[in-house]
């Protein structure tokens, strides 16, 4: 994950040129590629062409599922980054809505300049227009130079991030 | 929440006479009784009937999203205890569902009896129904009761989970 932006950077797209759209049939490769290429994924995704049918089928449940926004960035037409949110709704805390952010990949030779600030910045304002009080996200312990991101950002490591493999 | 239930409950519903269903808008001021009815619903739930319209729009969002499953549990006609769950479809990790368990509540006088053992176990064998190949949730850091029981359950707590408020 990148470091927070510079100051800058904190407008986002408007000064950059970047395109936030959410991603299409034809994306999914180069989302998977981007999956590919990072610490974890390497080990648990599959960068075999044609693509795997699970990420198909993937695809295709959170594309039809109108509380997900799987999300590509472009820069010039080329996409360098990928994120999902969940809207997840709900009756606890007087019926908040929350927004959950996972799978955030920036393009390799993208990182370090900034993106993941406004990327985490789009994000955040489209948990906003939907009405989300809350936003959310898990990362995993060994991710330890993403910590101070987070909390630059304003997120406060409150809980304790519990996972069971079936 | 309840610590790791005796031997003898290990078997869930069929044991107990334990009803597990999904709630209905009639269910929903019990379901408002269970979530103020904890140390950290206190301070952020309203008690005040008739129900806060809040509650109802979040009851019906929840409704009408095929993804999420909002449980009650009975026994003996009485609902007992509430939770969760939100089916997380992805492209990452070959295209895996997830299931996302939240908001775990058992009425008071029925603490202790290894309720919330039955009601994870019966959660999870809903996820796994669903095709879900991992479940996943979060615990606020001050309920430090809760971490030995999740562990119990075979829930690794490898993850930060982070949260920003709107």
């Amino acid at each position: 994950m990148d470091p927070p932006a510079k100051p800058e950077d904190d407008n986002g797209e408007s000064m950059t040129g970047l395109t936030f759209r959410r991603a299409t049939r034809a994306d999914l490769e180069a989302i998977v590629d981007l999956l590919l290429d990072d610490p974890l994924g390497a080990a648990r995704e599959d960068g075999s062409r044609p693509l795997n049918p699970r990420y198909i089928a993937g695809f295709e449940a959170v594309d039809r599922d109108p509380n997900q926004y799987l999300a590509v960035v472009e820069d010039g037409g080329r996409i360098i980054g990928s994120l999902q949110i969940t809207f997840i709704p709900s009756v606890s805390r007087l019926g908040m809505w929350r927004g959950q952010i996972e799978a955030v990949r920036i393009t390799r030779t993208r990182r370090g300049e900034g993106l993941g600030r406004q990327m985490f910045d789009w994000a955040i304002a489209e948990c906003r227009q939907r009405g989300c009080e809350l936003v959310q996200l898990t990362m995993d312990k060994t991710r330890t130079e993403s910590f101070k991101f987070y909390e630059a950002l304003g997120f406060r490591a409150s809980h304790e991030g519990f996972k069971l493999s079936l």
